[in-house]
């Protein structure tokens, strides 16, 4: 149903978070909206298996954006929404993990109120948590740590607002959570030892998190850029740095992932 | 079937985040093992039509935990995950939010390692985001918030190796997000304050989130213990600190949920 004809009454946009990787781990809510949807507007991270999960007439529309390659501008992908559901479509815009952990789902619902869309937002299995966990690390633990803090990788060598404070966040004392930004991580792991953090500190990068191709490999953290380059770590990749990571080698051979530790991971 | 004899071969435990409070909000690999499970033991803020998804005959055991009540310790329920798995059933462990999101998960996980009992850990939608979420406020977001921390306020008042460093979240600039610790609110704004965080930072409090009951106070960082308590919000509840908190009033309206903004909130 692609009535490309202004609607009388506008459609509904659900801003759905598709989880971490694998199809099952969205929710019941995203997966429903899914099936009803008109149209489908999806990311890069998407599995495929999902998109199989919508309408065979529905209309697919993918959207996604490697590192330093926009297939959409953000405001085409804002424009694309409105125009969509003001032909009166139901869109389900599919985003991987949730959509306000760095999926931009926030510019997107704030074009949606400025247009007077009705727009809902479905919550996913953010990566920030759920890959850590399918590799053997809690993000919390008691006695490890009392926090934890999610920050993206992309904006280590900018400056202006939007740069990240990394020598403040190697003093925050809890679990660090990378996304993305591995072939930032010398960078950022230079800023965070330079900083004070403990070279012996444990750290991890995860590639293909929740995937069947889910590999680990895990060091300190004056080692992990090094160990993470040997190993010839891609994205999609998570990092995480803190007492946490530590416990990736008692707690990962009872998961269902797979892993190699190239070095073993100090306390 | 609960054989109550140990079984020549252990059962399997599942540690499943049942997500931030409304049912639909469970993952489908979640929702699958649950249906499967000879034994399901489950929280305190588990949605009670969860449980309607077990089979007729499967075993349903509470082990919820009130703030200063545990029904169960945390000891006894290792021990009973390991006795039902040794029993040869599968267990579904259905834990709030994700289980290594201060779900205690991480323990549990360990004890079961240490007796050699398989498990898998299947990821939950978790509250410190979506309860945000559906009050209008993204975590993070470009220009606001290139990071967010997550943290218990169930430590405010301890000293030792568990306690929070506030004066150090304080200084940390993204968005802070505080799970339960509505007492202690007065105690952590006081702290955050006496930091140096800007007594105008935005702020929300939001209850019951996710479900019909969900309302959400919002004040300046300076005046949201007193705005919540006059508004007589009790647990479950979460704050959220930052700029980001700001955009509640313009993303709220949109959404599908419920709440009374006291105050206006500074940008």
């Amino acid at each position: 149903m692609n009535n490309h004809a202004p609607a009388s009454q506008p459609g509904m946009v659900y801003l759905i978070g598709a989880g971490p990787g694998a199809a099952d781990l969205i929710t019941l809510r995203g997966l429903r909206r899914l099936r009803a949807a008109d149209v489908v507007i999806y990311d890069r991270l998407i599995d495929p298996s999902l998109l199989d999960e919508a309408r065979t007439d529905a209309e697919r529309i993918y959207v996604g954006k490697a590192p330093r390659h926009h297939t959409l501008p953000q405001r085409d992908i804002n424009a694309l929404l409105i125009e969509r559901a003001r032909q009166g479509c139901s869109v389900a815009r599919l985003k991987g993990g949730d959509p306000f952990v760095f999926g931009r789902g926030g510019e997107e619902a704030l074009a949606l109120a400025a247009a007077s869309i009705p727009f809902e937002v479905i919550p996913g299995v953010t990566s920030a948590v759920a890959v850590p966990a399918l590799a053997g690390i809690p993000v919390t633990h008691r006695g490890l740590a009392t926090h934890f803090t999610v920050v993206t990788g992309h904006t280590c060598d900018e400056t202006g607002p939007d740069s990240v404070n990394w020598e403040q966040l190697a003093a925050h004392g809890g679990t660090l959570v990378i996304l993305m930004g591995v072939a930032a991580l010398p960078a950022i792991t230079a800023r965070l030892l330079a900083a004070g953090l403990d070279p012996a500190t444990s750290a991890a990068v995860i590639q293909n998190g929740t995937m069947p191709e889910q590999r680990t490999v895990c060091a300190p953290l004056a080692e992990i850029a090094r160990a993470a380059a040997e190993a010839g770590i891609a994205l999609p990749a998570i990092t995480v740095i803190g007492a946490t990571a530590g416990l990736v080698n008692t707690l990962d051979s009872n998961t269902l992932s797979r892993y190699t530790c190239s070095t073993p991971v100090g306390g």
